[in-house]
């Protein structure tokens, strides 16, 4: 028996139990640099665990899976939160779940191009998923010594159509 | 008598004594995420004071300034780093100093659009500097309590002749 994901538009109310939304068109600007820029606050609370750990950006670019997508393995960090921005304005897809044995647990949500997101400490989520071949991502998470990895490998039983 | 600072491509050797370089492009990825995905660690020294600091998140959408730029105003960020990384593959210019009184010390770089710098602590940068209006930035900084701005604003004789 096969389970599929039904796919939702990414809000921050849906995605609240697994993290933040990050959508700056969200966000009332602040007017900075003597008028010439404005500045959008995210909602992102980046979280590094205190003990000899740092805050580190990296770029990751992607290559699509196989239409449909077989959720064959979910991740998560206990040591912080990881972050990811587009960096082209095109749609991406976001999984989640609250436990990776539990098929009804899962959520999908498709992120537009202008929105991020920033998981929560421990939340299980699918390795990065996006349209095209090359799409680059932004990543803010958590770097130093100590696992900050645990993977649950899965039978491919579970299922997401996407793109649509 | 006016000063017109020359401009040069954006390296880590010339960048170094402002702070990093991010380019992912001059990094060797690591495979991930079961080989669909590359990942390049940046160079990126992110820093906040370990006092009531934490790392914070946005967005800035930038308008261009009237060319020749006029240099007015330096700014430097003293409780923590502040990393810039464009949203669109176009040029942009970071003009930095270690005087802001002495137009001797002051440098223009133009970075190509999948080019970030993050400035170290306490450098003297100018605000943001975009090619067209709308342009976006993604940033990582300091957020907390404390003053983390200082300002110096310059009579109009220091200029940068960008988009050349």
């Amino acid at each position: 028996m096969t389970f599929s994901v039904p796919i939702t538009p990414l809000t921050p109310e849906a995605f609240a139990p697994f993290g933040d939304v990050i959508d700056h068109l969200a966000v009332s600007p602040i007017h900075i640099n003597q008028g010439f820029a404005k500045r959008f606050n995210l909602q992102a609370k980046v979280y590094v665990v205190p003990e000899a750990g740092i805050t580190q950006t990296s770029i990751f670019v992607a290559d699509p899976r196989p239409v449909p997508i077989a959720i064959k393995l979910m991740e998560r960090h206990p040591l912080g939160s990881q972050l990811f921005y587009p960096l082209q304005d095109k749609p991406w897809l976001v999984v989640v779940c609250s436990d990776p044995q539990d098929p009804q647990s899962y959520r999908a949500f498709e992120a537009h191009g202008q929105q991020g997101v920033n998981y929560a400490r421990n939340v299980w989520h699918h390795p990065l998923l996006v349209r095209d071949s090359g799409d680059r991502f932004f990543i803010v998470d958590r770097g130093g010594p100590g696992h900050n990895l645990e993977e649950v490998w899965l039978d491919a039983l579970i299922f997401v159509q996407w793109p649509r």
